[in-house]
């Protein structure tokens, strides 16, 4: 046998500047830390340091080594796991690496676990827990998370948004975080098989969540830079992971990404059904697809796309489109429909998939195969009919305690964005939604993380609750490390815009703190306060590098004398001088030149 | 005296790919050329060119000869000019450049010419012309812009929108245009003194335009750096520029600028005046403005933005805001009226500055002194009561026969969005909205063309008739040629979806023809009918270079076996084998499995 040496692949890690990582614990549940991100700003402020949401992991925390050959703290281990059973997984077959070569395959994972599994028929999800009245430490975790480190004392600030039907409270409860979930409008995607995981909520009432696809293809891309854009993701905000790969190694890759991933990692077992199937769509069956829902369950994937909505009877509605269908795994299924003649095994082994994520707490997301690829085709027949049948296994999938929520598009004009959020929300019971974009627009490949970013932060706004993000790559290639850092901060700014309008009791803290720290010229605590600190360090540098400079009451815009900010000081100090009052008492009496407006 | 020999600018030019310039002739003016962009693709498509709206002159027109010491061809010369005179115009002065010794100034550009004014107290505007029931040349070239090349037999489309109160006929018309003219909801920016221009329209029922602001600072760039920004803005899309220089050589910098501009240029007059005055805003007086007005007009300046609507009272509105006043003409007024405790000079002169501007056709834009430059300060009392105020002199405007457009935020959280329409429609009297962005957060410096493109997307859906775009440099420094690319970018995109949005009849014709194109994998043709062909075609090239990747059924996001549309392509082609109906009448009689939806 080969002594498998494991391949050293070196990651982004260190905190971001002026950061320290910082832990809550549990009260409920002590054994709980809950990681969040403190950002220090200049003593002169005399500001408390700002705390915000983060989901980067132990590689951004100083006093971790990073090794990827070990993993991330298996920290979840420690918590109770009620009605799980440890046994001997199946067993890896060559064709789950796509038959490769023993010199052509990525090393295995050095250390190999025995997964869990649910005993006794019973279902380990947090929707069985929720629905039973368990707080479990994956539902404190994530209330402690979404308070963003605020005390109750402080908590109930000034509301100002546009929610519609969200509503999130000033405080985040654990047992509100039980309802929640309870009720179907959030989901905790954390897989028994999962315990690196640091647990994350997607619902219309938490905090809008953004994710982040990665994976290789065919063409290009291998272990080491998918395991870097993994963390590289993180690193910049993305809140769970799609590990999307198409090619080869796709299990070995998948491994050692999940036993690195302090965040959810999803799948569409699909492709990798297709690939062990020599990519001939007609030759897949349910079995090869049963097999490999196993064998990524067992590895720890905590959410599954599973395209079970789109029907045999829906194929003609997409024959007059523009685009067709636009899903790799909606075309897939509607190849193998055509070709057989017969419904979706999917969609007719529902409820056996059901049964195999209830014992390892997979959630779904339910796939949009027939969505929108094109503005020609948004909010079409075909798509709707889709959402239609999605809405009735979401029934299904509770009905057997199992985590839902729902795909939806792909590109949208803005005035048709709104109907897609009410449409959903009636059909699937208030499940969580879960977008890609949409793009308002077809007509800027290389830019559409923009064209989609405007998309998302509007539906994030109206109710959705998590956006998959778009690289400038869509449309083009696979996205690189660098796309994928574009397409993350696109997304966070989507999110948190969405944040905002829908007035979430926090939101505005962090805009608050970087507009005065750009108002007082501490352009260091600017750049640190901004999502990526880095790009504005490196723009302000542009024309002005030297260090003075990084305290001038001006920039390279306006230069010295037309600084407004700087002239807005010289205003108030003015202002000081005289006294507002006093001023505008003289001219009261004067005449009503100095009147405030409106009296 | 010294002989100046020009400085040959370089800038870029040619044809974008695939692209032919073509002209049409007016009828009711059949003097008048007006460009368009044909866009051809691939024979084997068996589709016409697309024909989009061109901003980018005779740069682009592979028959022109491009000499910057030249100036562009002085087109609207042969047009009828009523009512002018030529004379002889102010005077040169070495404080217009800044007083800068000789050695240091940017050569004059080389031909000057006399300016034109209005004689006889009459007005020379567009808006005096409409209201006396003249269609001038100016507005047919709108009218058949405004068409994109459609004829009016084939006009009447399918329209799909929601247009909130936007009114836009299915074939626009001159005498459209006039009524659009007459009644202040359009405007032409066409100052008498800029016969270069290829007149364009401003207005809630016309196509959403975009502006590029270029200039210096007292920091940073040159002549030649900023002609050419202008023709690099204007080829990506920008429908007009504005010249925000603030630092040395204004006038002279501003001549090679304008007789080089095909779009209309705006500027901030007050810049050049507080120059004047050694950047001391305690010093400036009427005076220096209004001679300062009387330079750019004779220039050619399209339009003025004039803080006339922040008054003394205003300013303790701003005293509690997180970022103060962040215009610079804003808080340099703001500056000047607290110094002296007087009422806004330009507030007070006002009907004086109309004086001027009617007799050159010098457009207002109605700045927004007060606009908010952070999330907090959003739609507060300070920005309100400014816009009451502009409200006040749109009226006065308009009585003098000047055309008026209205200048808005800024920084606004997506619920605050709306507001800002229906308040500026309410108060300003419908004139055109003319918005920066607004950004929809404050957390991503380095990103504002994003952050922004969101809010300026939203506020032009709801009728907003230009948008001023923002670059990824924005409050960190001035923005590089490159910076203004992806700013032009962004706010093309941002316009084109609110297009799309309010249900634009020649709108989607774009989208759709790069949607087949992406569908059929004519991937040049994609490119060419993107917003930047150059950039879609590098990010394919970086991972597919080869000529035979330019026509593959597949791209590296997915490969061959994964291409959702090569998988539609199969499923179409074995639909038709079959015969769809067929299909559906076999499992119809065999049971309910192939049944359209909905039966």
């Amino acid at each position: 046998m080969n002594v498998h040496i494991p391949p050293v692949v070196s990651v982004t890690s260190g905190p971001l500047p002026a950061s320290t990582k910082v832990y809550r614990a549990g009260t409920v549940h002590p054994e709980i830390r809950v990681p969040m991100r403190q950002i220090a700003v200049h003593p002169t402020a005399g500001e408390p340091p700002v705390t915000v949401y983060d989901s980067s992991g132990p590689f951004t925390d100083a006093a971790f080594t990073v090794d990827i050959a070990k993993g991330l703290p298996r920290l979840r281990q420690a918590w109770s796991q009620a009605h799980v059973e440890a046994y001997d997984g199946r067993a890896l077959k060559p064709e789950d690496n796509g038959n490769l070569p023993e010199a052509k395959l990525t090393p295995a994972f050095p250390v190999q676990h025995r997964p869990l599994r649910a005993v006794g028929g019973k279902a380990v999800t947090q929707l069985a827990f929720a629905r039973a009245g368990i707080v479990t430490p994956e539902m404190e975790f994530v209330a402690i998370r979404e308070n963003l480190g605020r005390e109750r004392a402080t908590a109930a600030l000034k509301r100002d948004g546009e929610p519609f039907s969200a509503v999130t409270p000033d405080f985040i409860t654990p047992e509100w975080v039980r309802d929640e979930v309870a009720s179907g409008r959030a989901i905790i995607p954390a897989n028994i098989n999962h315990p690196e995981l640091e647990p994350m909520a997607i619902g219309r009432n938490f905090l809008v969540k953004i994710n982040a696809n990665i994976g290789n293809s065919a063409v290009t891309s291998s272990m080491a830079e998918e395991v870097e854009k993994m963390v590289w993701a993180i690193r910049w905000g993305a809140d769970t992971v799609m590990d999307l790969s198409t090619g080869r190694n796709i299990h070995n890759i998948r491994d050692w990404i999940i036993r690195n991933a302090p965040v959810p990692i999803g799948t569409v077992p699909l492709y990798q059904a297709l690939e062990k199937v020599d990519g001939i769509a007609e030759n897949l069956t349910w079995e090869v697809y049963r097999d490999t829902l196993i064998e990524q369950a067992e590895q720890g994937v905590d959410y599954f796309t599973v395209h079970a909505g789109l029907r045999l009877r829906h194929i003609p509605l997409t024959v007059e489109r523009v685009t067709g269908i636009v899903s790799r795994g909606g075309s897939i299924m509607a190849k193998w429909c055509l070709h057989h003649h017969r419904e979706s095994f999917l969609y007719e082994h529902f409820e056996e998939i059901c049964d195999i994520c209830r014992m390892y707490d997979v959630s779904f997301s339910l796939g949009d195969g027939l969505r929108p690829g094109s503005i020609a085709d948004a909010n079409d027949a075909a798509q709707f009919a889709e959402l239609d049948t999605l809405g009735e296994l979401t029934q299904i999938a509770w009905a057997k305690d199992c985590q839902v929520m729902i795909e939806g598009p792909g590109h949208v004009p803005m005035h048709k964005i709104k109907e897609n959020v009410e449409r959903q929300v009636k059909v699937c019971g208030d499940a969580p939604f879960y977008t890609l974009g949409p793009l308002v627009t077809d007509i800027a490949p290389g830019y559409d993380h923009i064209t989609s970013g405007i998309g998302a932060a509007m539906i994030g706004w109206f109710g959705t609750a998590m956006l998959c993000y778009v690289t400038p790559k869509e449309h083009l290639g696979l996205p690189d490390r660098d796309d994928v850092k574009v397409g993350v901060i696109t997304y966070k700014i989507a999110a948190h815009a969405a944040d905002l309008a829908k007035g979430h009791p926090a939101a505005q803290l962090r805009d608050d703190a970087l507009s005065r720290a750009r108002f007082e010229f501490r352009w260091e605590d600017q750049f640190n306060l901004s999502l990526d600190p880095e790009t504005a360090r490196l723009f302000h540098d542009a024309t002005l590098p030297k260090e003075a400079h990084k305290t001038a009451h001006f920039c390279s815009m306006c230069g010295p004398k037309f600084c407004s900010m700087k002239i807005s000081h010289d205003i108030r100090a003015e202002a000081q001088k005289e006294g507002m009052e006093a001023m505008a008492q003289k001219y009261r009496d004067g005449g009503d030149l100095y009147m405030p407006a409106g009296e």
